[in-house]
C-alpha cells in the first residue's frame, strides 16, 4: 500500500507484514504439509548493525540535493527481493551496497547522473522499485568500479499527457503500479499491466525487464503495450515515434526493452492502455488427469479465444494456493471486455475443455458492473491474495523455509518432458540439501506455440543454511531447463543471478551485437555492470 | 504462378503478362479516369541490350558451381520490383548490376560466399523473391567494393519439419509463398502469411523487412509469427531458442527481424503455423462520411474483437479497386477460425459500425465449408485481383502512367491531419510535374492506437519522364509523413530509397548502437552496403 514505510530487509511496506491470525493460519497450513518444519523464527538486524561502509564517492555539489547516503536507503537499495535477498537480509549479509541512492526529480538529473559517473567511473544502477528476483539491481561489482550509485527513479511517476483517441498515455518510467492506475483511472482508463510486484514495481523496471503482467494471452508482456520510448543513455537521448506499427528497421524499442538497465534508463513511455473492463466471466475446469488439462488449455491457446487468464494449476498448486482438491489439476478461466459480452468466448473454451475430460462443477460467473470498470469481482479477491504471497514468503524465510519461485517458456510438444525433468531435478535436490518439500506449477501465460510454467518450492530448509540449500536447487532446476530447450526466464529477468544459463541461451553473434551496442550507448560500462553481458 | 519464366523487367512470370481482354479493360478504366492519359506502349528492351559490363570479380573454384554471370540472372537482380525499378528496366536503364549470382544449395554455402566475399571485400546482397519496393537489393555501391554478388536463397525452400502439437513449422528461407504454403497444406497447415507479393516473395525476406501480410489485427507483421531464427553472419552462425514467449534480455530475433540483410542472413526460421479456417464471415459496410468511416473502424480495433481483415477504403480506393460508389468509404470485414463460427464477433462488429452510421446493403457472407480449409470462398476472389495488382502496374507503367503505392502508420489522434496532409501533398506535387492523378487510401491493417494508412497513386505521366515525376511526388508525400510524426514505412521496409526519411526517424542512439552491431556481426562491412546505415 503507497504511503507506509517500506521494509528495508523485506517485500512492501513494514505496517502489512503478516502477523496475528494471518500468520497463524499460514503457519498451521505449513505445518500440515511439512510436519517436520522447524518454523523457529528469525528477526532481521537494525540497518545500523549491518557494518555498512562509508559511502567511497563524493557527488558533484550541484547533485548533492538528489544524494542519500542514509543507512537504510543504502541497505534497502542493495538488494532485490528474491528469497536469496532476503535471507541475506535476515542475516545481516549486506556486503554489495550503493555508495550512494540518487533520486532524480526531473530527466536532466539524469543526464547529469551519467555524465559525471562516466567521468568518475562510477558504475549506475537503475532502480525502479527494487523488486528484482535475479539480481538485477545489486552493485555486485567485484571491485571495477570507483563507488556505485543507485538511481531510484521514484520521484519521475506522473502521467503526463492522455491520449484518449489512440487510447494511449505517456507515463514516467518512475511510477509505481498503484500510483500510475491511480492517475489513469481519472480517464477511465487502465493499462491492466498486474504482475506480482505490482503494488512495488515500477513501469521502467517493467519495460527494462520484459514483465508479464495480466494478461494470460496476446498482450502477455509490456512489450506489448509500448508505442514509444525515451531513454537517456551516457551518449546521448533517444526517443521512438508514437507508432501503432512499424517495418521500418529493426525496432528500437525492442533493444531497449529486457536490456535490463545495461543501455540506457528509461525515462518515460507511452503506453496502450484500455478502457476499464465492465463485462467479465470466470470459470473453474477441473479435470482428472493432467495430461488431459493440458490438452485443454493448449486447445483454448490454439483457438484464437484470447482469454485475459488462462491459469492452469496443477494439483499441489490448486491445493496449496487455491485451496482446491482435484487429481488432474484446475483450470482457471477469465475473459473481460470493455465493448461486449464475453458468454460466447467462454462457452466455446468450456466446450473445449469438456471436450479433453474437464468438469466445471460451479456456474460460469458473469458480470456485468453496468458501467466501466465498476464493482469488484471474484478476480479481484484471487489478485488481492495474489499480491499477498511475497508478503507471506517473508513470513516464511524468516522461519527457515525454502519458497521460491523460478519460471520458464517452452513448446507444447517438449513441455512434459521439461516439467518430468524438473520435477526429478528438484526432487533430487531437495533430497540432496536434506529439504523436505513441495514443488507446485501453474501456467502463468499460454502462447499458441507453448505455455509459460511457472513453478513454486515450498521446502522444510535448515536453519541458517537456507541460502546455500536454495542455491543448490535453483542451479539444478536452472540447468534442466536449459537442458530441455526452455528460457531461463519467461518474465522474471536475466540480472546477474540467471547469467551462468542465459549465456547458454543466447546466440552467440547476438551476444556479440549486444555488447556492441552497449559499448557505442555507455563508453565508460557504468550502466549495471555484469547484468546480461561481460563488463 | 510457379513454373514460368520470370520476367527479368517486371513483376512475376512473363506468361502471366496483362494481355488481350484483361488490358483493353484495364485502359479502359484509366481512360474512364484520366481521360488525358496517352498509354503509348513501350517495350522492354532485351538483356543483350543493357550493355551490362563484364563481371568484375571471380568466385574461388568451390563456389563456381552456385555462380552464374548469366545476363539475364544479373539483368534481373539488378532492381527490386518497385515502380521506379520497372520504369528504369523498361528504359534499359541498369546501372547497378550485380557481378554474379550465387545460389547457396545448402547453408554451407552461404557461409563460404560470406567467407569468400569479406576476404575479398565483394559486397553481399541477400536475395530472396527480389520484390523489394525500396532499393533493397539493388548494388548501388558507389566504388567501395571489389564487387557485388546477388545471393539468390531460391533453392533452400523446404519445410524441413512440423511439430503439429505446437502448431510450428521449421522451414528454409528462399520458400516462397507458394511453396511453403504448398508443404504446410500437406500437414493441413497453413502459415496464413499474404503479402501482396506473396506469389514472389520467401519467407526469409519477409522476415528480413518485417513484411506484413493477411491479418489485419494482432498478428499484423511476420514478427508475431516468428518462434526462432537462424541466421549466418560473417563473424558467426546464431540461432535462437524455439519458445513461445521469452523475457531473458532483449529479443535476439527482434534485432534481425527487419535488419534487411545487414547483419547477416536468415538461412531457416521456426515459424508458427496455424489450422486452415474453416468459418468465415465476410461483410461490407458503406458509409455517408469517411470521418465516421474511421471512427468506426477505430471502435473494432479498441474492441478486442480481432478480425482478419478490417479494410476501410476510402470513396477512391472503394471505385478504383472495388467499383464499389460510396461517400464515406467502405469497411470490409472478415472473420476467420478454424476452432468456431465467427457469427458473435461479426455481429458485435456491424453493431459498432450501425453506431457510427454505417450500413451493411448485403447480407453477411457466412461460409462453413464443413471441413478444415476446404472450399473457395469470396476472400480468395479478392486475394486473386489482389495479387493480380502487380502485373497490372507494369502494364500502366509501360504506358507511362505513374501507378505506386506507399503506406505508413501513425495514431488515431493523428490520422485526419496526416491524411490531409499527404493528400495535399500529393496534390502540389502532380499539380507541379504536370501529372493529371488520384489519390487513394486504404487501411491495411488497424491498431487499438492507430491504423496502417496504405495509399496508391494513379496518374497520367509523361512519357520519357514518369521517373522523375514520380520521385518528385515520393519526396513529397514522404516529407509530410515525416513531418506528421507517422512512419516511413509499415510494411515495405526502408532500403536504400527510404534513407533519407528513416534517418529522421530513427533515434540517434539506436542508429549508433545498430551500425556497432553491424561491425560487430560484419567486421568487413560487406552485407548490403548502405541499407539501413551508412557503409
Amino acid at each position: 500500500m503507497a504511503g507506509g514505510t517500506r521494509s528495508w530487509w523485506g517485500w512492501g511496506n513494514v505496517e502489512d507484514a503478516v502477523r496475528g491470525e494471518e500468520l497463524d493460519a499460514l503457519l498451521g497450513r505449513v505445518r500440515a504439509l511439512l510436519p517436520d518444519a522447524e518454523l523457529a523464527p528469525v528477526q532481521a538486524p537494525p540497518v545500523t548493525e549491518l557494518g555498512l561502509p562509508a559511502p567511497r564517492v563524493k557527488p558533484p555539489s550541484a547533485l548533492e540535493e538528489i544524494c542519500s547516503a542514509e543507512l537504510t536507503d543504502r541497505a534497502g537499495h542493495a538488494h532485490g527481493k528474491a528469497f536469496r535477498d532476503v535471507v541475506r537480509n535476515l542475516a545481516g549479509d549486506v556486503r554489495s551496497v550503493p555508495d550512494l541512492v540518487v533520486r532524480p526529480a526531473r530527466e536532466q538529473d539524469v543526464v547529469d547522473v551519467l555524465d559525471w559517473c562516466s567521468r568518475a567511473d562510477v558504475a549506475v544502477i537503475p532502480y525502479g522499485g527494487g523488486s528484482s528476483v535475479c539480481g538485477g539491481v545489486e552493485p555486485r561489482l567485484d571491485g571495477d568500479h570507483a563507488g556505485a550509485v543507485s538511481l531510484d527513479l521514484g520521484r519521475l511517476d506522473r502521467v503526463l499527457e492522455v491520449d484518449r483517441t489512440s487510447r494511449a498515455a505517456r507515463i514516467e518510467a518512475g511510477a509505481l503500479g498503484p500510483a500510475l492506475e491511480a492517475q489513469l483511472r481519472q480517464h477511465e482508463l487502465t493499462l491492466r499491466h498486474f504482475p506480482q510486484s505490482f503494488e512495488f514495481s515500477t513501469l521502467g523496471g517493467w519495460l527494462a525487464t520484459r514483465s508479464s503482467g495480466h494478461y494470460a494471452t496476446v498482450y502477455t508482456h509490456i512489450d506489448d503495450l509500448v508505442e514509444s520510448m525515451r531513454v537517456v543513455s551516457p551518449s546521448g537521448i533517444g526517443e521512438s515515434r508514437r507508432l501503432p506499427g512499424s517495418g521500418a528497421g529493426p525496432s528500437p524499442d525492442r533493444l531497449f526493452l529486457g536490456s535490463e538497465g545495461i543501455l540506457g534508463v528509461i525515462t518515460e513511455a507511452w503506453m496502450r492502455v484500455h478502457e476499464r473492463p465492465r463485462w467479465r466471466a470466470v470459470a473453474s475446469v477441473h479435470f482428472q488427469d493432467f495430461a488431459r488439462a493440458v490438452a485443454a488449455t493448449r486447445a483454448i491457446a490454439q483457438a484464437a479465444l484470447f482469454p485475459a487468464n488462462c491459469r492452469l494449476l496443477d494439483p499441489m498448486e490448486a491445493l496449496i494456493n487455491a485451496g482446491t482438491s482435484s487429481a488432474g489439476g484446475v483450470l482457471v478461466l477469465g475473459f473481460e471486455s470493455a465493448d461486449h459480452p464475453v458468454a460466447p468466448w467462454m462457452a466455446r473454451a468450456l466446450e473445449l475443455c469438456r471436450d479433453h475430460g474437464g468438469e466445471v462443477p460451479d456456474p460460469v460467473r458473469d458480470t456485468d458492473t453496468g458501467e466501466p470498470g465498476g464493482g469488484r469481482t471474484a478476480a479481484d479477491g484471487w489478485r488481492d491474495s495474489f499480491l499477498r504471497m511475497p508478503y507471506q514468503r517473508d513470513a516464511l524465510a524468516a522461519r527457515s523455509m525454502i519458497v521460491e519461485t523460478f519460471e520458464t517458456a517452452c513448446t507444447w510438444d517438449g513441455f512434459a518432458a521439461l516439467h518430468a525433468a524438473v520435477q526429478g531435478a528438484t526432487a533430487t535436490a531437495l533430497a540432496s540439501v536434506g529439504a523436505p518439500g513441495v514443488l507446485t506449477c501453474r501456467f502463468s501465460h499460454v502462447y499458441p506455440d507453448g505455455p509459460a510454467p511457472y513453478f513454486g518450492i515450498y521446502a522444510a530448509g535448515r536453519p541458517g543454511a537456507t541460502l546455500q540449500q536454495w542455491d543448490e536447487i535453483k542451479a539444478a532446476v536452472s540447468d534442466a531447463l536449459i537442458a530441455h530447450g526452455a528460457t531461463i526466464t519467461h518474465h522474471h529477468a536475466v540480472g546477474r543471478d540467471h547469467r551462468p544459463w542465459y549465456d547458454q541461451q543466447r546466440p552467440e553473434p547476438f551476444a556479440a551485437a549486444l555488447s556492441a551496442a552497449k559499448k557505442a550507448l555507455d563508453p565508460a560500462g557504468i550502466l549495471n555492470p555484469g547484468v546480461l553481458i561481460d563488463r
